[in-house]
């Protein structure tokens, strides 16, 4: 992968995401809009919200009863009960918590906080009675297969994407873009066997190739304002890297078993 | 920060670093060879394993003599005893063990295996009976820091740089570029108060600028034998960002006594 240089587009005036919007036919006719080509080893990185919003991934707050367990768990972690409920039904177990805080298994796996819910740029109703809180993808691995899927048949070209989300993690501060799902390359890049710069075989080294793509496109989706869900990465060259070699998003978690910090 | 286009582009041949050359100027050098004129708001990545070289922070592993804790730790992580003494000698405490894994706090504070130390990409004696291995620089916020200034008073120029390096994280397989040091940026980015899509305000939300743009970098760093230790990513409005948002790697360490990983 001696590539020497990457670009990151943005999908500009990408149109606001709603309930029952056909996420992969909007993203087409945008890059059609923007006149934007795509080549062979171009990575699509679409941010989890509008697949999460297409979905219909929304709870109405107001309609959730929260179980006793839930009421006792929103005490100790400050946070509304009924979101707590949310939590707990998206989640496999708790991770950690304190006040302000809770981390969980999400039921496909990964480690979030709050199980990657979230209530930002989610349009609300007028009347604001109703609070809606927006859930992850049922399966962000099938979506980038099936966006992925769509466009080699209409267009020929192979390209890979990325689903991904901005989270927390252990030790440092801030977010960072994450990958939830993967279609079309080595989500996890196996690289042990190839040799270093002296000719020594490499020790470690698995490289969360979609994770550093997730994180790359959140560079200009940003977290606010922008409006940019989709962003086009360019230069890539998954070509060299082998069909055999393409695995997703899942790849990426560690298994419980393997992980001292669970 | 609403940019629609990154570039990251390699520094091209960029020549092996030994230790006592200067790193700046060769990093000058480069860019005059490749006819690369720096820009305001790009951004010079530069992986660790460079700076360290160019410090001479090789061990040679002859010359250490492990302690008896190094000598008993070695034996629970199936390591070499004295590659346990200098990692206990760089740590401030050991995070977690088991056979195969030793997770530290580096003194500089980040959490990581093995202190960050490696012998990959590293230059062996002929003779291969002197074992070096590759400690952290001494301080990478200092390093990014003084590359910065002198490339604002050669050029008049204002760029941020971003000391990056390939770690390993929790509940997650593989590894991602993180940053090390950070220079002429909000390494972390605080985004509270501003507003979403919809005029809601903001709730997490400080974002790791640095660390994405160290896992961008490191896409096309690579781990392999590419040598690409420097990456100049251009197309970030830092100028927007305001000076008194600026704050160094440090920043993205999230003290012990707010972690719930240690």
């Amino acid at each position: 992968m001696a590539v020497d240089q990457l670009q990151l587009l943005a999908l500009k005036n990408f149109p606001l995401v709603s309930p029952g919007d056909n996420l992969i036919n909007l993203i087409i006719q945008n890059l059609g809009e923007q006149h934007m080509m795509l080549e062979p080893g171009d990575v699509l990185v679409v941010a989890q919200k509008v697949v999460s919003k297409a979905e219909d991934r929304y709870v109405a707050l107001n309609e959730i009863e929260p179980s006793e367990q839930a009421r006792q768990l929103a005490v100790e972690v400050d946070k509304d009960p009924r979101l707590v409920e949310v939590i707990l039904r998206e989640s496999n177990s708790v991770v950690r918590h304190c006040p302000g805080v809770l981390i969980v298994e999400h039921k496909l796996g990964y480690v979030m906080a709050n199980a990657g819910i979230d209530a930002s740029n989610i349009e609300h109703e007028a009347s604001d009675t109703v609070e809606r809180v927006l859930l992850l993808p049922e399966s962000p691995d099938d979506f980038a297969e099936q966006l992925r899927g769509r466009i080699v048949r209409l267009f020929g070209v192979n390209i890979a994407v990325v689903i991904n989300d901005s989270v927390g993690r252990a030790w440092r501060n801030g977010t960072v873009g994450m990958a939830l799902g993967a279609a079309g390359l080595p989500a996890l890049r196996d690289r042990r066997g190839e040799k270093d710069l002296f000719g020594r075989t490499l020790e470690v080294t698995e490289v969360a190739l979609a994770d550093e793509l997730a994180s790359a496109a959140s560079i200009i989706q940003g977290e606010g304002d922008e409006g940019i869900p989709v962003v086009l990465l360019r230069g890539l060259d998954i070509a060299s890297m082998g069909k055999d070699t393409f695995n997703n998003g899942a790849t990426l978690l560690r298994p419980k078993d393997k992980d001292l910090f669970r």
